[in-house]
């Protein structure tokens, strides 16, 4: 199983996308530190692998990817018999997934992370919260998960009755949104809440949030 | 080959993505016009559809789906046999493609949408374009174009050496912005320009862009 590799960093959500699948499928990786503090990130070297200059960068031998959702994709469908299987392949049930899938980059992402970033990110990087632009974001948000508890009243995850790719690529943006003042946002919605808590429970999750801690 | 509806505007972006694909696909489909004017897509019914209120909406028999990008995955995978073949089966291209299909969503449309309502949707709703705004996006397009050029410079289409779903996805906001004043953008790239002229050419596309005038 050699040659799967990542860059990236431990605290960038786009990169714990990829390492959460990395740890259901159960597959061994070699984890490339870039230096996002000296811009290590918008070197020629990185802007070979992402012509972005944004983390996460991924290579299996001669196969070179960036965008964190690219990367999952790829990885449930090649290593579809490793680990938790996060496909579906029922038509029904891969058509709810892929809608899944878009709705969490095209409605919660494009809030949730701009709250992370507000709430948590800034904080740990030495800047200040603008405690208006968080209000305002925990009200879109809000709105966001109205939607997600209408949807997760009538199934258990999120694209549907099994846990899959759509709950994983969640899981970054949740776990910094739910240690901080935005959690009520997730629990006052008590199906969202109970989905945020289960996500953050998974084992792979667990090893993914370590790494932060062997910094 | 029925059973297949789409419900949307003609001068959606994300309803002529959808319908590219059909056109593409050769696929016969119902197109159930939805009356955004008077705000039909925030009513129950068609919120049962899609619950964040957008079109486009899709249903295949049992099968219902928003979100056009999740659709025109499903409509290329599930009629792969028709039409022209816009996925790759070697993994490196299939790859490729995905990355490629994110780079849309997450870098060209994020600046591109924005501008094409400034320049071309605003004026169409009698409302006037913010210059300002307008020229900020502008640059910042040229940027993401700037990749996008390096790229084009070594494959003729956006994900590789063949027509696909990657190239299709941007049809849309390209359309509206190369008949406006941010064509410019695109033609000051040699590379670009070609390509966005490529994918205007297609007959598929001329299909989608003759529902407009039906109106
Ligand atoms: N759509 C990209 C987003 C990647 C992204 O925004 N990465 C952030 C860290 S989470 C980054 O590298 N930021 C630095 C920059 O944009 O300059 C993905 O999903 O991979
Ligand atoms: N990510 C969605 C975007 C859909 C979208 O933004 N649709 C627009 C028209 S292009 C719409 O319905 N706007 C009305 C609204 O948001 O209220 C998709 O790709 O389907």
């Amino acid at each position: 199983m050699g040659g799967l590799r990542v860059h990236g960093s431990p605290f960038s959500t786009a990169t714990m996308r990829v390492l959460a699948v990395f740890h259901e499928k159960e597959l061994e990786y070699d984890f490339v530190q870039v230096d996002m503090k000296s811009g290590e990130h918008k070197t020629d070297k990185f802007l070979a692998l992402n012509p972005f200059g944004q983390v996460p960068a991924f290579e299996d031998g001669d196969i070179k990817m960036f965008e964190s959702r690219a990367i999952t994709q790829y990885l449930a469908h090649t290593y579809a018999d490793r680990g938790t299987q996060l496909l579906f392949k029922e038509p029904k049930k891969m058509a709810d997934q892929s809608v899944w899938v878009e709705v969490e980059a095209h409605h919660f992402d494009k809030v949730a992370s701009k709250l992370a970033w507000e709430l948590c990110l800034k904080p740990m990087f030495g800047m200040k919260t603008d405690e208006a632009t968080a209000e305002e974001l925990k009200g879109e948000l809000g709105k966001v998960l109205d939607v997600y508890e209408a949807r997760l009243s009538r199934t258990t995850f999120i694209s549907g009755d099994a846990f899959g790719l759509a709950d994983v690529h969640h899981a970054p943006v949740v776990h910094y949104l739910m240690s901080s003042p935005a959690k009520e946002v997730f629990v006052a919605r008590p199906h969202v809440g109970k989905w945020a808590e289960y996500i953050l429970s998974r084992p792979a999750w667990a090893r993914v949030v370590a790494l932060q801690n062997k910094e």
